[in-house]
């Protein structure tokens, strides 16, 4: 492993805009992932949700961002050093990222053994 | 589990000066645990390292600090965003954090099954 993976910097080197999410894969072992995730302006579609088989915790670096999930009303807002815990199979998705700036997010996956 | 473990705000109800570093777990599963710690100008003793038997990810939301591996001569500077993974066993300790400004860092810890 070299001094970058050992030591990435998650607010450098940000794209301006993407057509799609970048997701940059920042660390794997057999029991966790930590992704990069980099938003401009992207959501889902209204009827896609995300079903996952892993448990994922998921902070807002830097923009802002709302999650909406299946079984509830309310979307959640969430902005620099907010977080939100998603159990394995709860439906939810990206409802809006802010246009104007990238939305980084800090994203774990993992199962339980 | 509340609305507020959920959906923890890290960079929320931070305390202006501490005696000690604070801690607050924010999640615990069997295979990870969650940290938020709040550093104000705290440091570890020279001679002081920490040996653990997790593995830890730890990134900086908002301050600054150094870390010092005891196998290795150069520091490393963490601001905002950047991050560290430290394999369990490597010897580390924390040699500065910012003084005037709590630096709020996000820790992972896990272990291999």
């Amino acid at each position: 492993m070299t001094r970058d993976t050992m030591h990435p910097r998650l607010l450098h080197d940000l794209p301006r805009s993407l057509d799609e999410e970048q997701i940059d894969e920042l660390l794997r072992t057999p029991s966790l992932r930590i992704e990069r995730i980099v938003s401009t302006g992207h959501a889902s579609a209204e009827s896609s949700w995300y079903d996952q088989s892993e448990h994922e915790w998921v902070i807002v670096l830097s923009g802002r961002a709302r999650l909406r999930y299946e079984d509830e009303d309310d979307e959640v807002e969430l902005g620099p050093g907010d977080a939100a815990f998603i159990p394995a199979h709860r439906k939810h998705q990206v409802a809006w990222t802010s246009p104007d700036a990238p939305t980084v997010w800090l994203a774990l996956f993992w199962s339980e053994s």
